[in-house]
């Protein structure tokens, strides 16, 4: 049972906490919304009148705030949890923050001895209220592994993606790839739709595509991700199809915002040599290039 | 056993012919390259010196050709098909055209009396050749159903999508939504190489969430599909993370082509006032809405 | 006094034809709609009763057609252009097409010995009546100035941009800077005025800028045409403005589409090392070296 | 003559400081950069040994400074302006920062009873050196009209933009559209190229259209800024010409990624009925519209 500091008690943090407290441990809990504090205290928590007085004492301190200055002010701000953090204490955040703004506040900590590890949380906050968060981690394996069990007190598919800000970087990686699918799913139904096409008949077809059933555990595994280039699917095809829809699209008056500049970054793939390669393996090694990734 | 007429013996229409013949039918056939046309001779299948000759006295007509103008002057041009087809055949094309190629081309073969449908396929010639491909077909149904087994010796997985054109509707759709997933998924991919992060980590997050399962049956069908605008995630939370992944990225020098645009479309519909709605429904809506599409 | 063959007698045509009629020359005219026709008529001109009979006897035919389709069956269709045309005329597209379009017209023309010019129309419609049309102008020097006298009753400002289909490039090049200028525009005062700034203003400010002056003139010739990477204003600050400019407006929920990819394609610029160059030189340098051209 | 401190002596900072010091004023400069400092004592400042310093006993206070965080740092951080400046001068920042950015800052600031006022500077380094800046400004007109002497030593062409804040909205917009424009001239040039134009002959036709002199003293007075939207050229052929523009861009694998998503907005605008209006009026009540912008 560890003595575990808690500040940021919103929808997620709140789920989060009392995964804690069932999980049997003894939580300080700090919020600038008072309510929310009480709320934990019914739960079986003892409240704190600062960031400061929940790191005290505490081998853990965990954030779950809004952004990425909020979090830096909540650690060394007055009265912030840097002012009370013991030295073989562990701080957390698992706010959703820039792997830049979590590295800058992990060197200012290493300055005064303190480790930190990021843990931005997947899912939704009826995930954190049942306790099946997902975790992607980042930090030294060492201060990784100390945090783990509370981490497995609130959630399930715990990922460590290497130092600390990794954890950062493939939360935005994911929720980036996401966010633009969500978006291409609904203009591709759009569309279907103006052209006179039926909801529940496309869902059918899409479902058994990589459009329905994404990439990376279809069309990827022999291609993009072994970096073979022998076609499956010819990228200059896949270009084809990309202007056709597009100017079925401009005939409905549909937008396809996401398609148009994809559209573009296939012709930059042809025209640097890629358009006879499988559509997977063109891409992603046109994207790596332009990047200057590897 | 039918009399089939097919032109257009390339990459797919190879593949396809000989599962036809396999399937028990007698082929005439049509290619503008001769060895194209000898490849299936000795497969099997009778020469025809035109597109109107291979019509000729065949019960279906198929054509697998590259582009519409090509499909159209096949159809119409001196020695097409139209002046060879007889009036209770039916023409199938399976190209990859406009819906509204398709239409005019059905129109015109209307008014000579015979009947059209439109048979584009899915997935890659080592599909066709496998006899695994599939079929969004659009026609009347009446005919779409007399042409079934003759589908049905050339892949699986065969949708009837509705009127004519339908086919070609869907088939731009689903490939829509796949080669926009394709670019997304390696732009992210090499934000986060470049961020740091290790590939294999990468696609074992990815592979359990939205980003690499699609939404079409993880996300939308509580949501979206059944336009429930409850939040089980917010869209201004995906917007804020999608704002985030950018300024990583810039200051990665990492070009997030689709998710650029699609954090205005997400702007548009949070100023549109989707902004507390569940990502999914909120910009299903606020897309239909921008294109008149119910 | 020449005559002349003239098809496509609409918002365009028919002010242009008029001014043909002005200067003096003889006109035989057809369009398919017979108002069209008339109205011409009245003006002066000779009703044809199909293209072939306009074409017949003239020196010179002008098409001012819709779209690329049109042309193509309007010279090549039943009763076209094409059987009426005499060997030592000239055919001179006036629509805006596509440049393939216009070659592959050209090519088919030239099989029967008859020369082409592309003379697409810049400005309005307002500006054929008044007889202020831009040309834009391909085709062999001594074709185009055999036809330079009726351009010339037809407007000002005939540029001879090249071979056939240049004049058709040259439009098209003009056309779509303008039009992402005037969107551009329109998002930079919707941000401003979404953030409290005043219309007025901004357009004072503006109109002393290359915002509001254009490129071409102002900060292009010294550096980008120059192919001078000394920075004048170097493109990593420029990439700097676009973030804090996409940031403000994701605040105030304006989208800024054109912004958005910019942004990547500078991005783009300075992963291959273009960030401390000028950023005319560096972006003009960056998007020919995806283009492959020179 | 008046005591002036100053922050910030970088590629802007160190040319405006002389032009402060021509113009006859006492400066007392500050930068973390020593040799910056030294630079300007021989040029005739007093050296500070800290922004408080600098600020103590000055009328005006200027910063010059990177981005926003710098600016807030140097203010409200330790030996910052906040703790020197005197309740009757003015703080002026010139850097390139968010409006909000500004604004937290003077709110801040005036808890306090010290004014601020916000100046961004337009054009570049080379013109802060020749005294040519020009200074779009935000703040009360009385602590506008009192910093005016100093802004004209350093520059010309000052406009005042309104409240605190919009100094620094007015040059984003700005500097958005510019950086915006500068790359769809690129792409044009480099689309032309690659169709075969020429570069000197497209720099002759776009200069003298609203492609190379832009739009806001061409083709918006009479139209979007007057809201009429009677068409001199309708957005829906404008549409079309962004069509044609793409399709010729994919055919030469030439990357048009603003006019992309242009085409996508003119799609909504005429998909909500401004197809037919004026395509400057029909765009900007488009965008407005979007943004919920007045
Ligand atoms: N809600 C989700 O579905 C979800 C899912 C995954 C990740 N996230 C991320 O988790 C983080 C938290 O999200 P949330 O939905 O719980 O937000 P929330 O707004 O519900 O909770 C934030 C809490 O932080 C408190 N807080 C704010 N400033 C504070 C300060 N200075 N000191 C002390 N307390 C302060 C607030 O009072 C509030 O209780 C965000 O970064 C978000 O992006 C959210
Ligand atoms: N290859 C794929 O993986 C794939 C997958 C799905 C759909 N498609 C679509 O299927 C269609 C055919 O693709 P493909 O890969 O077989 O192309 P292909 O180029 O291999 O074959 C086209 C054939 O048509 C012939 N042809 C062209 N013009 C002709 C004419 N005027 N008269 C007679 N024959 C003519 C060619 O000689 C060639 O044999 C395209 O629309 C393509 O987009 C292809
Ligand atoms: N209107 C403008 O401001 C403007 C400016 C520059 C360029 N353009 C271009 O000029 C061309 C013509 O534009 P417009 O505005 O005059 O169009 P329009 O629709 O007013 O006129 C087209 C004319 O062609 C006739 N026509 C159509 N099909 C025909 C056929 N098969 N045979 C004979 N006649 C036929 C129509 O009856 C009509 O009179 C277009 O390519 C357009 O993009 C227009
Ligand atoms: N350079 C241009 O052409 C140009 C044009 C218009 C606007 N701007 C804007 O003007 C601002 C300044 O640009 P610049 O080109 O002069 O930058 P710069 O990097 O040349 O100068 C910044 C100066 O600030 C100093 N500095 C940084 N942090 C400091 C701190 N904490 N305390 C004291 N001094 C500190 C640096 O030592 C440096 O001398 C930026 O916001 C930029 O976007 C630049």
């Amino acid at each position: 049972m560890a003595k575990i500091g808690f500040i940021g008690l919103g929808q997620m943090g709140s789920g989060m906490c009392r995964n804690l407290i069932k999980g049997g441990h003894q939580l300080k809990v700090y919020d600038c919304a008072e309510a929310a504090v009480q709320n934990m205290v019914d739960a079986g928590a003892e409240a704190a009148t600062s960031a400061r007085a929940a790191a005290e004492g505490a081998e853990v301190v965990f954030t779950m705030l809004p952004i990425g200055d909020i979090v830096y002010q909540t650690v060394f701000g007055p009265d912030g949890i840097a002012e009370g953090i013991s030295n073989d204490a562990i701080y957390v955040d698992m706010s959703t923050i820039l792997p830049e703004e979590t590295r800058n506040i992990g060197r200012k900590l290493a300055e005064q001895g303190v480790a930190m590890v990021d843990a931005p949380v997947g899912r939704t906050s009826a995930h954190a209220v049942a306790g099946t968060s997902t975790f992607m981690v980042g930090g030294d394996k060492e201060h990784v592994q100390r945090v783990m069990p509370y981490l497995e007190c609130m959630g399930e598919c715990i990922t460590h993606c290497g130092p600390l800000g990794t954890g950062a970087t493939v939360k935005l990686v994911n929720n980036y790839i996401s966010a633009v699918c969500n978006l291409v799913t609904a203009e591709g139904m759009a569309l279907g739709l103006a052209a006179g096409a039926d909801q529940d008949t496309m869902v059918e077809v899409i479902s058994q595509t990589p459009a329905g059933l994404g990439h990376i555990k279809t069309t990827w595994p022999a291609k993009a991700l072994a970096d073979d280039p022998s076609p499956a699917f010819m990228l200059d095809l896949a270009r084809k199809d990309l202007g056709l829809a597009l100017t079925a699209a401009a005939d409905a008056k549909v937008p396809l915002a996401t398609g148009s500049v994809t559209r573009e970054i296939y012709n930059i793939a042809s025209a640097a040599g890629h358009g006879r390669e499988d559509w997977t393996t063109g891409i992603y090694r046109t994207v790596k290039h332009l990047a200057n990734a590897t």
